[in-house]
């Protein structure tokens, strides 16, 4: 293994969203965990513990309006004394009772003007935390045919998305995100990468596409839809989970740890292991702890990114190029079946970290602190 | 067309549950709306009108805990003075802090034993409302793959259903639901038809399978099922509802009102248009009004069950005899594709209801009624 | 009704493809039928008979090399004799066992400039027969990962579609179709619309995006592609066909009526129901006859144009400006209940038809007689 | 790693099947390979190759009337002279015309008698050859609603069923294979595991369920059908291959190697890693070469099975107990990430194998040999 590997790997940073640290999940009941934060800050120390382990997990992504707080540049400064930063800034349009019918796409444009409004508002606060990512997921759509006109809510979509664009500043940048279905039951506005694709197109370069592993119809080859984005200059970044069968929000690598092995060998190949493709986490840990979910993930994402990298370019493209499917095929799986474990340790004791993130995170007795003194207080949830 | 199918259809049955009258939505929000029931008996009162304007819809299925009651014999009397009965009672074992992990699969003992006495009070309430089917769907299952012991949990989930079917009384019975997925999010205890059969089976009589149109994988043949269930003597009823996705409670036959079509003919065709299979709603109103909703999806079932028996059965017994592919499905398709409307608002006029009754219900006033009534007071709510 | 709705109706144009005469099957059996087409002049004479009934399928596309012929202008008089015209050249790179691991992008440069020219005498055979339009199915792709570069297929296939476009004449245009998966089963090289958007969006105005109703992921909800598409300008036309599971090729209307209504609505909707988006049959009458099955098939898309027609475009938007849900949803539901096929006779009459296509084939004896006459030679098949 | 471990891993056996030597494809192109054996003996020498290099392939499966032979019992002794024994017989009832509207299921008694027969014939091959297996794959079932009756395909199926039962002797026994499309396209006779397990358990202890790996629909969970028939003593083996979309019959552990692992899991816990339950391989070689093929997805099950043999059972009881989520599925993936390479290389040098099969019959020549040799005659062909 060359030492470029090692190199690489021990570059490598995964974003963290502050809603993990919250409750979640099902429509059918929110279990309640101990611990849990109740404001931004909280969240934020969080978040930091993750980095603590891992090393890998130094930026927090903030969802608006569950991390208003009354001084951005105070929050950023927190974060900054707990060794996190502020990430990405998600613009969340879909709990407010106006949004019943879309938000941006909505048919009233009063509501489409209060939707916007909170958008721009978002980048502000990107200005005052220094984040350079807006990620636009709209749960726009409609259930039932008729329900509204597909087209206009596209004529909606774009008119906002150019506002949006024509707000970011020097270094900013927006991803759009796409989602198959959920909570929109028959038309989303944003189902697929298609769509996404041809809006920033014609945005410009500041607009890109983000692939959430979860969000694609059953049978989606996903690293070709990464392949595709990076060829076209259009990949933005990855908001991460797993699934078994719709946007099950797992932890990423739990369900299918080979496609996301694949998924990350494209990234590779395809240029895309830079800074300019965000690895974020976008998941919901309903039955699991909240930050040993959070450790155990970045892991995954680590040990699918180091077999990614171990995979033998050469050897490939001399398989691949003489047309042998079964060695082309062979030289993929070595890498994936290589136990990278043991690797992963080695950079961990090389930076000064334990081993073993999960056993050194449970040693620290942080779960048990905070268990014991976060009584009080509304705990932070995500969804309704 | 002869009388006959005029007769069929006036005795049609169609239950809806009392939660359809309550709010509902997904986990990303809940959007309430005006005149809304804060209890019980104002969701029974809504349910007598749907009743009112349709005719055929009788009955009302009530959902424990949500409906629970200090005097289930007033509750029940309260039905009958507003025109209704008391139907199928549901068992909600999966909104208890203490459900997390399963209920009647819970690898705890205690939680076990507490999912079943709920199941057991469940049975009690039959008793006190004279309701003659339990409903049984357990939320339980896994989210990662090791969580937990897939045959231990089918074992327990015997045992349990054992001492539920032991609690049944004459003349009751109890339906198991199946469900692929959602809330557990790796491996469901009871995922599918087969599933549900197996259990059933071993138990006897008193135990059949109930279908829920959502809860199938992507390209299932559901009046297979149906089929095949009839001819085991197994299937109890069904969960009408409407999906493009996965469980997405849409109005049933908003989605595919040919499968819906496709559903009832077999229903027909196999015997089970009878009393002994139950005709259920089972939907979310997340954007739409509930009461009108309720009465849309009702004559959404009609106009399917309308058509269904339309169906020239020597034509098609002769066609597919003789082995002749077209003309067969032809016979159905010219079912299909009949408008029935007409011939149901006929009926209607028949029976004394207005022939549309959609607008009648709009006319009536009742909806703003209770929009300025119900003010105060906690909304009902499905979910979380 | 309007007028307009009847001329608008009379006007459609539905083209059927030469290789539905022939036979087909699955990956386990062709099964062989009586009178099937030795030769593309025989072909063209079933598709006459189509026409001849219905009055709407006054084209018939080709498929290169299986309708190879030494005088294309031959070809193309003999269908004027017949009252029919050549309508989309169809070019078929995946039968040759140089294709093994794909056409445009197969890694071996010799093989990719076999399939060029193929693409290349595609458009010679559009110049000889006066065809407009050029039809790319590619069966392209890998199965399994690794087996080859996903991003380097992508740079061989638009450099391939690149000297195509190149070689396209005044009113020419090619149309790139898009499949899910088959016969590749990991990776296709085009596999969503969004894909045959992007290369067609870089090429220009002649290159447009094919819908193939089956060729899409579980879920997938069309009509907003072609929503999509047309607002892009870059819906080229329709290979129409059902499927339950996955490329199925059913006859359309047969699966998902209620579907292929939507689809139709969109394309009103959107201004795509004119000459510039066309209408195109793509099944395997694997069972069924195949000319009775593609009279089938066109009254089908002609009852569901009519139904799509027939919306009410003013009660809709008025339905969706005001966020009426059920409303909204009612105006659609009522044009698709609407019984049309009385309108569809009628119109037949009028035009001098047979109200009954399917009854007036059976009665002119056409089958008998080319059941009879078409023996001895080999019957033109689809597939392997 | 325990000694029982490495012994229960050299005793696998796995079946290779007659017709993965020959040729296959999809319905639209077979590709033919060189070295292609031309009759069932040619056939038994190149799975008698896949036994000599793994070690744990020593029985054949052989299909009726691909393989069929004047003599029997002289095929088995050529069987044992390769140092292989004839293992599944697989009855076809899907290729010969009269099969077309279906076998056992055929509306036409005459069809459905000369289906039956060839069953019958089957089990005198068992008798032949010491088979001990019938495997029953029905391609029965309908392309379009109303085709056939669903239930009178049922009742015909269970009476061919019966009579196989019959004539089943001592040791023998069958396995219903279930799947869930293809080449039926509306509605399968055995579509899902539930049917294939209510026909035999009617049926008795000698009529069993069989798995194949590609024939469910898309998110269903396969380790629980497999728990749930191992806890019915009903499950009789495998058919295993990958699929990615539908039933692409690609090589076993190639398109999710995560599943394979969870579904060996299950039979390992499940009792099921006995005699009792039988490891086929069914899959198409389209591209790849066919003996390497089969090496390959033998040592692929290999490979899973050592890591679910892997699994600490007590640790993983003890966290299921605790309901630690997370250590649970940590318990699970500990033994998946394990590199098994080296174990089953090293308990391959102790059988007196090369360590790396395939490098080694690359060496061996044999495949020169019979590309050269195998000229003339028709090649062995799977398919239409």
């Amino acid at each position: 293994m060359s030492m470029d590997i090692r190199t690489r790997l021990s570059a490598q940073r995964i974003e963290t969203p502050s809603w993990a640290y919250g409750n979640s999940g099902t429509r059918f009941k929110v279990f309640a965990q101990p611990g849990v934060p109740r404001d931004p800050y909280e969240k934020l120390a969080d978040a930091a513990q993750v980095h603590r382990f891992t090393g890998v997990a130094p930026s927090v992504a903030l969802h608006i309006p569950w991390d208003r707080v009354g001084d951005y540049a105070d929050l950023a400064r927190h974060a900054g004394e707990l060794g996190v930063s502020i990430g990405a800034i998600n613009a969340n349009v879909f709990q407010d009772d106006d949004y019943k019918l879309g938000s941006v796409t909505n048919p009233d444009p009063r509501v489409r003007a209060k939707a916007l409004a909170h958008l721009l508002e978002c980048v502000d606060i990107m200005d005052a935390t220094g984040s350079g990512t807006l990620k636009l997921w709209f749960a726009d759509g409609t259930n039932y045919p008729g329900q509204d006109d597909i087209r206009a809510r596209q004529d909606r979509l774009a008119e906002a998305l150019a506002s949006v664009y024509q707000r970011l500043g020097e270094g900013q940048r927006f991803l759009l995100e796409y989602k198959l279905f959920e909570p929109a039951f028959y038309a989303t506005d944003v189902p697929d990468w298609g769509t996404a694709y041809a809006h920033c197109l014609r945005l410009g370069p500041k607009a890109q596409v983000v692939v959430d592993t979860g969000h694609h119809a059953p049978g989606t080859n996903i690293e070709f839809i990464v392949a595709f984005l990076l060829r076209e200059g259009k990949l933005g970044g990855f908001d991460f989970n797993s699934r078994f069968y719709a946007d099950d929000d797992l932890m990423v690598g739990s369900a299918d740890p080979f496609q996301l092995f694949r998924i990350m060998y494209e990234v590779v190949a395809g240029g895309g292991y830079t800074d300019e493709v965000a690895f974020m986490l976008d998941q919901c840990h309903n039955l699991e702890p909240k930050i040993t979910g959070q450790i155990r993930s970045v892991m995954n994402v680590q040990e699918a990114t180091a077999k990614a990298l171990l995979v033998d370019g050469a050897a490939l493209r001399s398989a691949q190029a003489g047309g042998d499917v079964l060695q082309a095929n062979a030289v993929l799986m070595d890498a994936f079946n290589t136990d990278v474990r043991p690797l992963l340790a080695d950079l961990r004791r090389e930076s000064g970290l334990d081993p073993d993130p999960m056993a050194a995170y449970a040693r620290s007795g942080y779960f048990e602190t905070i268990s014991a003194t976060r009584v009080g207080g509304a705990q932070a949830g995500w969804g309704a």
